[in-house]
């Protein structure tokens, strides 16, 4: 990462921090670590928090034994490696000031180390970090476009595999599968596997279903929803393919999700607030008579973080900004039967919705 | 998962509840929510969230579109699913009481919910969940020891190839080799991987060191460090190897490492406190010259999560109990040189420390 990039962000950050009378900001979990440093925080019981104040010199606070991970930039952060038999919470307390103030802290942190810094800091009023940093982050760079559009790349060529019919499905479980499409997705260049859920037959009709057990069978739906991470920015692409001849409801039931993700693709134009997004795809899947089936928003940004802002939901009146990064994934699940979905990361811009993901979005028949 | 075992674990909770005058847990993310359901929370920004008041009904508050991974026990809790346009916060809050108590929230519970959920319950006084679940967690019953006892077989496994040169590693990448020990860990058994740190030549210095890049040399040390989850129990392993012939430093260093280790692992007797056990290995590496180099606890607690009570670790003063599970995992580290870590999971039993993991802690030289 370009260390004056890394710079140019802590000055914009500090900007807001202060606009919003933000006086400190302690980042552990979560990826706005990463974006200002570069570092990314382990998920474990040792405390990792950068303190940074609006004002005056930032610290890392991190475990010794995790500080050769951490690559030195110091005139942007001071480095403080707790032993052992240290408290780090006293650090992060010490360092932040032991005065009432307003503090935004990483909106992942684990809850006891948010419970911990509030004894250790009385008197406080505590934000989550995201209220400074999300918008920010919501607007990718040139940099980061091109990032993710090497990540969606590298997924769009397994989901090419899959609608291909490359992938055997038929006769192996949704868990042989997953690693399967996770195997494909670093082969490809990712580096790390983040997700990827296979729901077959009325598993597929669980939008959130973990690949299991299962083994798939023939004239099933079969939704693969997958990523991963490349380069430090994320992939997220949803395609569902049917094991031989589907059944006239799934094919009506799955040419109006797919008027419904190209209808929202559309609509998502800058200017555009987000939930009249999110209403483009739910107005036509209503009227299509599904509505009770579509049980979840359009869509989520996407960027460091498989899930971030702005989320394509009811209720978000954010307007879409040129270099705002998000999904855009209707979905229709009749319980116990079927279910489908159909996902493209997309990019607004001032030319138009300019998504990443080009793999054909017409219902894949499989047999293998 | 055994429903009357589910049920017997609510209870001892309820019981220490009442002791420690805790009104309410908010269960979220971590391994408290499966112990007691059998259902894990996705990492995910839609909050999923257990309300159980110390007496009355508990309910699962739950993403709507999560809802059909939950496998219903209508007898001992209800299931509120909610709706993208809904306030998951308000819900709990509700189920809680809006009034004055004492709350135990997860540990590992997102600080963005945490603040929230502070907004909404004002006045209350809030508690790391472990509080009350920890030491009930830490003391494993035999069909978790047994579960515990398999997915350290299905490590052992994969170590045996290790240090029987199986694993080819000279030439290549440190993260070829941990993708590699990753697909033998599920090869083996396990239904997940959680991480397969290998730290090769001066990496190996660096105790949590990402496997990297890096090109695997001749006569180099190489850290590996893996486990996964097995039936929701959790492995972790670490054999240390040598790519040729060792100097005499590092094999002083390495004589030094295996007795210091031996001698923790018997050391771990039922009524031992912990940082007892702790200090026979540090005393031991110390005595040897290595104080310096020996920059980590001893080890931790394993079973549904990776780490989790008891820590053997300075300044624990809990005596070990019959059922306690937990790693041996002392480790020398010379900046810039090399490294090495030898790790046994063990169990406290009344017959004296049962190690699970028995793959041989000589040194190994692998010439692949």
């Amino acid at each position: 990462m370009d260390p004056s990039a890394l710079a140019a962000r802590t000055g914009r950050v500090r900007e807001r921090m202060a606009e919003l009378e933000v006086d400190v900001l302690l980042l552990s979990l979560g990826a706005d670590l990463p974006w200002l440093t570069g570092y990314q925080a382990m998920p474990l019981e040792r405390l990792t928090m950068l303190v940074l104040p609006v004002d005056g010199e930032a610290t890392l606070v991190v475990p010794r034994l995790e500080a050769p991970r951490v690559e030195p930039h110091p005139e942007r952060f001071g480095i403080l490696a707790w032993e052992e038999s240290e408290d780090p919470v006293a650090f992060v307390a010490d360092l932040a000031g032991r005065r009432p103030q307003r503090i935004g802290i990483s909106d992942r942190t684990w809850a006891t180390f948010v419970l911990r810094l509030q004894d250790a800091l009385p008197g406080c009023w505590w934000l989550p970090s995201s209220l400074v940093t999300a918008p920010i982050r919501a607007v990718k760079d040139p940099a980061e476009i091109d990032a993710l559009r090497r990540a969606a790349a590298a997924a769009d060529r397994v989901a090419t595999q899959l609608v291909g019919g490359d992938i055997p499905l038929v006769g192996r479980t949704e868990a042989e599968v997953s690693r399967d499409i996770g195997d494909r997705l670093l082969a490809e260049g990712h580096q790390r596997v983040n997700f990827a859920i296979v729901g077959s037959g009325p598993n597929s009709a669980s939008p959130h279903h973990d690949a299991g057990p299962r083994v798939i069978g023939r004239d099933e739906a079969v939704v693969c929803d997958f990523g991963g991470t490349l380069d430090g920015y994320c992939s997220d692409i949803t395609r569902t393919v049917f094991t031989g001849r589907p059944p006239i409801e799934f094919r009506t039931l799955y040419d109006v999700l797919e008027e419904a993700q190209a209808m929202a693709v559309a609509a998502a134009t800058v200017g555009t607030r987000c939930q009249d997004v999110d209403l483009v795809a739910r107005a036509h899947i209503h009227d299509a008579g599904f509505g009770a089936h579509f049980v979840h928003r359009t869509g989520h940004g996407i960027g460091l973080e498989e899930h971030e802002d702005p989320y394509i939901a009811g209720g978000n009146t954010v307007p879409l900004a040129a270099g705002h990064a998000f999904s855009i994934e209707p979905g229709i699940y009749v319980p116990g039967r079927f279910g489908a979905r159909i996902e493209d990361i997309v990019v607004a811009t001032d030319g138009g919705p300019d998504p990443l993901n080009r793999v054909p979005h017409g219902l894949a028949l499989v047999e293998a």
